[in-house]
């Protein structure tokens, strides 16, 4: 299948650009598609820019968004999500999940880096969408090395099955973090994911609780720790990195670490404060992830986009810091590079990721100012239309079966708390 | 004119509510309308809220949108945004000002306070939208004395055409800043205000240096200056308030001052930190505002409530302060009492401004926590229907005349930056 999009605001040029099968096959005045099958949209209200990858998510959390706010960390986990996440079903998490790809395909994301319990049911809602994902099965030992093995052996028996769902669909390894995983866990996880080439990925340094507690523990920082266990390399997305030193960052740039930076979380958490400038400075790819909803409380990289921004600028006292530009390219794509993916811009060759955004939307009048506009002025009703690896997976902003995924994650919702 | 929801859901219970003329005249269940010729809106995919007041912006500057970012606030102010605004004229104002109030009524919002250039430009396009506005003529004299007299009869003589517009439009009085205003500006105009009750506003403590050049120039910090002068009384929106120390708290809180905290502007300006935890500590009323959308860069309330809340959070380490409810009635009943509005609630014989908002949105999924969900995952597109003095300003995210509104904006837009 074939896609034109004739006349198509693209880098401040009128363009055509042509889509075959999953590629941006030719971008240029007057191009004209090679199949008659094809889809021919009328680009002229609207702006052509990359879509988003979202480099951290717990999807099917979804059903807990506004279920437990503005309440202090321990509590919030211990007294409930946790109590709620031990009814868990992999039904609940599809539902959860189908949501979370409906919101964050609404929101112009069209790839999400998950961790969670029951990874097919969010493998099987990310497949049905038609969205790209790395999607791991958390993995919490309990720090009782005895259990670690069958952890491992769950973990593969998820990665072979990657077969049952389209190539768009991979999974991941994620030990959830240093405080709820065995130093077998850890090691079992980093070389699990060497031998097969996936992804890597790990809460850290999130807290100051788990900074002292590593310290008196392990006699090393988390990012220390992890690095004596041969955990860190180019494969591993460190979650959060709020609190590094010089010599964490150092580590981490040097091991070809990328860190996903989840600014709202963060905040509505009171988890600390992640220093961009000093980031930026240390020359560590870092990236820009919504985390979960039940701690955002959604899935929109457009509002994350600002938050990261205003956030950096407040922090360093300093407005020129994460520019829009450079926020921008954090959520596009460095994400994409990131997640091991040749997209995230839109050049002849590259996956057929991208957005249209319509150019009469109120916050995004005046026009010229495109970037600038999408990272501090948008919201997702800008955008109109979503592609995906070649295929429209949104168009004047309809998604396929809208209404029933909604209904089914009051359902899922309903059944889930009714336990 | 009256209007009948029926079936709609209102504080957790499924209602019907009857509005006449300007005013909510019967809430409960099985009401009947009055007159014949009444709308009748089926409320059963709705939940009714009450809308957004915007307690601070410059709606105008919706023309400067993207036109400066991520700059240092001198070169910000010096080298982009005052050499754009010579070229002012009231038809720009205008524009802009209509841009602003589409903006404003699609994501919620009812009334703006509003400080800029050609008030009658404001008043005419907030008039012609349906909004309520309290518009002041921003009067800068550049601290000559000489001066202070001539922009007193300027605001006396905007005053007085306030019979020009619906009573939903009045205007009010704006010194922009001690550091621009003369004091013989800054009491004439806390005379005019008190003379004819009009509302006081005026740009305070905004930045460390306005405190330090207060302190060198008055020997007084910002407050304590404005003070002196018998500026602060209950008729005072402070604007951004962001250096205050524990002494000018009190007198905030003496004088029955109420802060208009705009967190997107000063975080992306790196302004500053407004302590939300020790103003809420001290007592003083205090609401939320986007500021103009040269600095946020939108006027969207719903955004603006999540940053407050994370910003608060962040800055004192504690994810309990800034709750959901109290962000919540920040932007709703608190702005209103602060615009001194009989509005803000839902309640029989209150001015009938609210919203009608989708239940079925993917962000307001799952159903139950819906104040959250407004302010921390909501965007826009939630929001079905603006009502604002018993009149319909949105239904279906349809505004009338948008297209053309934009097109002007646009228009005007290339006619300031190629003056």
């Amino acid at each position: 299948m074939s896609i034109l999009i004739k006349n198509v605001l693209l880098n401040g040029t009128r363009t055509d650009v042509c889509i075959e099968s999953t590629k941006f096959s030719k971008i240029g005045p007057a191009v004209s598609s090679q199949g008659k099958s094809a889809i021919e949209i009328d680009g002229s209200p609207f702006a052509m820019l990359p879509a988003f990858y979202n480099m951290h998510t717990h999807s099917a959390m979804t059903l807990m968004r506004g279920y437990a706010d503005d309440i202090e960390l321990h509590s919030w986990l211990t007294d409930h999500i946790w109590p709620l996440e031990k009814n868990l079903t992999e039904d609940h998490v599809y539902h959860g999940a189908r949501l979370a790809a409906l919101e964050m395909i609404k929101s112009g994301t069209v790839f999400f880096n998950d961790m969670y319990f029951f990874p097919h049911g969010t493998a099987r809602a990310a497949d049905e969408l038609g969205m790209r994902a790395d999607i791991a099965p958390v993995l919490i030992d309990g720090c009782d090395p005895a259990k670690a093995g069958e952890l491992l052996a769950f973990a593969k028996r998820t990665i072979v099955r990657s077969s049952d769902y389209s190539p768009r669909v991979r999974f991941a390894v994620s030990p959830h973090a240093i405080y709820s995983g065995s130093a077998e866990l850890l090691k079992g996880c980093a070389e699990l994911s060497q031998r097969e080439a996936l992804p890597l990925q790990i809460h850290v340094s999130e807290t100051l609780t788990e900074v002292a507690d590593s310290i008196r523990q392990f006699g090393l920082r988390p990012v220390q720790y992890l690095d004596s266990l041969g955990f860190l390399g180019p494969n591993l997305t460190a979650v959060h990195a709020v609190h590094l030193d010089d010599t964490d960052r150092s580590i981490l740039k040097e091991r070809g670490v990328t860190i996903a930076h989840c600014p709202s979380s963060n905040m509505k958490l009171s988890s600390g404060s992640f220093d961009y400038a000093a980031a930026r400075a240390a020359g560590i790819p870092f990236v820009i992830a919504t985390d979960g909803a039940c701690s955002n409380n959604n899935l929109s990289l457009l509002e994350e986009m600002k938050i990261a921004s205003l956030r950096a600028k407040d922090r360093s006292g300093d407005p020129t810091v994460a520019p829009a530009r450079e926020i921008f390219d954090m959520a596009t794509a460095h994400a994409a590079r990131a997640a091991g993916l040749n997209a995230g811009r839109i050049e002849e060759g590259m996956l057929a990721d991208c957005l249209l955004v319509r150019l009469d939307h109120p916050t995004l009048t005046p026009p010229g100012h495109l970037i600038s506009h999408m990272v501090y002025s948008a919201h997702p009703e800008c955008i109109d239309t979503v592609i995906c690896d070649g295929r429209i997976l949104m168009r004047g902003r309809k998604v396929e079966g809208e209404d029933e995924i909604v209904r089914g994650a009051n359902e899922a919702y309903r059944d889930l708390i009714s336990r």
